[in-house]
């Protein structure tokens, strides 16, 4: 139970599934911090401090003990980092291992995803590229140099959304999401709800991700528009707050790149490079070949 | 989103699994509606009238349209029952059915499970037996008269607490809680966070439950006790109170069936009968036999 002070309330709930969210090479630990950073994500991006979560999980019957105490230390890990209190939950016998995360927390005012206007700057708080290649060599065994290959894993294996970031930029974005979609999706959902269109001039391409592209046959730009679970933040920026937001961005050690900005044409995400515009679809880069 | 108002928040969440808590006969919009109802419950033990729900859903791929839309009627069906809104939720894929509700609600207070004072009257809002019952003629043929059949079964597949009911004796109980694990799990868990015990003088059987209990060779007491998924109200409330306390439960078309007494007999939960007393272990009926 919780006191509600004023303002409004905002409750996020995510739910982790050990089959789909769950690669090999992560831990039970590992596991339930990630449920929690799910969330937190969204309140970085919202930049909001969460209050409190929940946690409701389902088990097999064959955890062992190591597993349940794995679990309690990664709740006990995300509550520490991100100063969330667990107030509560619910135990229950499942096929697999499920983790659902409830987030509470109160505030004056969230960042909406609604709020962009033409003219305002699309900014990002980092590189885009890691997790899916971080996929590729947990899952796949894909080759990567060792400093890389680090990273990438790491980026998987231990997300980490920013939250002081987040809401340290809050007071200068006009509207803002996560990225655990994937850029492309997350752009795409910023201009349905704001009701504008994005012309991105930049891509916010993680280094060493066009390397390791080109090392496995891959397609980079594919690993920076539909990787998704980079945990991100995506939103947009007047031109005249820019300056203050950047700044806001590294007093908390982070970064703000601008990678576009948002037009009047409708629900239309185009990326401009070499001269040439090309659309991105929403469902990610697969779908804009040939355009 | 939600106005956080003067008072306390109530958050529950509940997990409901469909290999332990969807039995055969269920179909999706009856489990959709299910898990709302293991929330509402709770609220309706707390008086607390809900604000609004949160689901999280995990579905296999093989999901098939007819069982998507069950889904969505099964939370209609819920939000108009109780009166409670939709206002979010998150779909992934899962190897099961997988429904997680959050329930939200405001309230100056909510009864406690810490109230109860030695001298309180013991009360639930029905009677027990019905949903073991149910279960034993759904998942086992257990042989039943067809009036008696039909109402086990449906307390199974349509739970249905008392959320009017709930709201309306929650001003004169000094400490309750809903009966979704059973009985004897209530009782016990009320007097360990009352700081009390109980004797309980009279069983709330359901009717024709001890004959269905004969007819199958079964434990009457134990289809009592150690059942679950009543959905009934387990408090206390003080002699004084009694009668306003049952005054109300009649205007909202309920009852209130006095069953026992708290006693300064601090977590020894004993039933009285036929002149002699017999403890009733927390983990359920079967652990008294002998005693």
């Amino acid at each position: 139970m919780i006191r509600a002070g004023k303002g409004k309330l905002a409750v996020k709930v995510d739910m982790l599934v050990e089959h789909t969210d769950v690669p090999r090479g992560m831990n039970y630990r590992q596991a339930a911090r990630k449920a929690v950073a799910m969330c937190v994500s969204d309140f970085a991006a919202k930049g909001t401090k969460p209050d409190s979560f929940l946690i409701s999980v389902g088990v097999g019957r064959d955890i062992t003990e190591g597993q349940v105490k794995g679990l309690a230390r990664g709740f006990e890990d995300a509550s520490r980092e991100w100063g969330v209190r667990l107030v509560g939950g619910d135990t229950n016998e499942a096929s697999e291992l499920i983790i659902d995360c409830v987030m509470i927390g109160f505030a004056r005012r969230f960042v909406e995803r609604t709020g962009a206007s033409p003219g305002d700057l699309l900014v990002v708080t980092g590189s885009f590229g890691y997790p899916p290649a971080g996929l590729k060599i947990l899952m796949e065994g894909a080759r990567a140099k060792p400093a890389f290959a680090k990273k990438a894993t790491l980026s998987v294996l231990r997300p980490t959304p920013d939250l002081e970031l987040g809401v340290a930029i809050a007071p200068y974005l006009t509207s803002s999401m996560d990225s655990s979609d994937g850029l492309a999706r997350s752009v795409h959902t910023l201009a349905r709800e704001s009701k504008v269109g994005f012309k991105l001039t930049r891509l916010p391409v993680g280094e060493g991700v066009e390397d390791f592209a080109k090392v496995n046959g891959l397609d980079p730009n594919r690993l920076v528009f539909q990787g998704g679970e980079e945990y991100l933040i995506v939103g947009t920026v007047r031109p005249d707050k820019l300056k203050a937001a950047s700044g806001a961005a590294r007093r908390k050690g982070g970064q703000l790149l601008q990678i576009g900005v948002a037009t009047s044409d409708r629900g239309r995400v185009v990326l401009r490079s070499r001269g040439r515009s090309r659309s991105i679809a929403d469902e990610g880069w697969t779908h804009l070949r040939g355009r």
